[in-house]
């Protein structure tokens, strides 16, 4: 595989173009950001540990019949991947409740919900990511309503077995975002990454509101230890998966 | 009827309790607030202009068989009203894009939308009125189904109404706010007030982006002229109202 030009470079990886059209090669950064990008900084060894994660989880995932963009790892930051049309929408997963969820509805940090919430916001970093309701989502044409149940299946789908796997480590999944795409046969799989930039992740053996963070949260309110818990909750899921063979 | 005491004060109006249980008078004040009453000012003459155009706008929507919680209006600046139970939602219907809608989708002001809009705000000060998806309004127990149900089929009624309304007076009706409460029977009914501290109202003669505006918007973006053009409001409702005798 001859790896051509930059294509884009995110906040998180830059993806390159491949001889193949078919396929990228995402190349995952240590980078951090929060915030809308206001907030910047480096978090080192976090582009292997969340290609190695989110490779993992991928797998996974596929092994359940979940379509993703995964190919394969060739480096410990790199992973091929299809390449799609992402849909322009954060789709965020919430079991607790936490984050902008908190701020927005006075609910308390740690409110276990009765069930999932799935969440769709305006991927757009200029208009800060807004969150979409049903009907804005179609007036803006982000996707169509086949597109939309889709979506929404899949995400509970992958929630059930994330939250599963998860539990597996000892950690409990509080939320997480996904990206979709349209593949060459306009099919919606799975794209992006799934780690501990992306997910809220705790300690489930940890009682204690900051020490039970494993995820982004640490860089986000400077709780400290941050490569630590990115260690940790990489050792986590190998052992977890090693298990399984 | 005589006036017990002040039972709350807000940004635009006081309410106080009345000899009957199930009466309130409300007060309306020349106060005026934007973006969550980090501007403040006055505007001379609104409480009384609010408080009739209201009344006459509650009159037309009860003739229209809507039940409202206006029933008489015993001096220019105040309205005797049945007591309810708030409904904690904003309920915004949009016939033309403007305001958070253009920030947070990217629409441009001024796009004519192919259908109304009906949107929900959580009536939170606090927590800065934070737009509402149906999940989080039902996660957060604000109102039933069947209270949404209804207040959605009433806010498109009371829209094509008032619609059809404004532009008998010269008027383009962008967009509004309402509140409904729930009545001593436990009914769902229009409250609170319709006014140009409520509407986005254009003058349909106008062109002008800025010339256009007779709501509030001239207080927000300081365009001047304020109680001139809430004046203009008043006179082309009261013709209008005139005219149908
Ligand atoms: N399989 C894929 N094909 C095409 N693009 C993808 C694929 N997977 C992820 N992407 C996109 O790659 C981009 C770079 O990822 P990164 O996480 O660095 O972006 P970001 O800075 O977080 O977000 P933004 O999308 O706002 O730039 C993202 O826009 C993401 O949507
Ligand atoms: N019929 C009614 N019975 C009880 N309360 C009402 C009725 N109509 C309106 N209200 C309430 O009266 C209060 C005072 O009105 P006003 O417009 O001044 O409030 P506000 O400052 O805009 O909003 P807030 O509700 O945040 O205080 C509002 O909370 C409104 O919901
Ligand atoms: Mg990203
Ligand atoms: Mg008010």
């Amino acid at each position: 595989m001859s790896v051509h030009s930059k294509l884009y470079e995110g906040k998180a990886k830059i993806l390159y173009t491949t001889d193949d059209p078919e396929v990228l090669l995402a190349d995952f950064k240590d980078d951090a950001t929060a915030f809308n990008a206001q907030k910047r900084g480096s978090i080192q060894g976090k582009g292997n540990i969340n290609c190695i994660i989110s490779s993992k989880l991928f797998e996974q995932l596929e092994a359940q019949g979940i379509k993703t963009h995964f190919i394969d790892s060739p480096a410990p930051n790199q992973m091929r991947v299809k390449a799609v049309k992402i849909v322009p929408i954060e789709v965020v997963v919430r079991n607790i409740a936490a984050g902008s969820l908190c701020a927005q509805t006075g609910l308390a940090l740690g409110t276990i919900l009765k069930q999932p919430l799935v969440e769709f916001y305006y991927k757009n970093d200029q208009l800060g990511d807004p969150l979409l309701t049903r009907d804005r989502l179609f007036l803006m044409e982000l996707a169509t309503l086949e597109q939309v149940e889709t979506i929404t299946h899949l995400a509970l789908q992958i929630n059930e077995f994330l939250r599963s796997f998860w539990q597996g480590c000892g950690i409990t999944l509080v939320d997480f975002k996904l990206e979709f795409g349209l593949d060459s046969q306009n099919q919606v799989i799975l794209a992006d990454e799934i780690s501990p930039d992306t997910c809220r992740l705790w300690d489930s053996a940890e009682a204690d509101t900051n020490r039970r963070v494993m995820d982004k949260d640490r860089f986000r309110k400077d709780l400290g230890n941050i490569e630590n818990a990115y260690q940790e909750v990489l050792q986590r899921v190998l052992q977890a998966v090693e298990s399984q063979n």
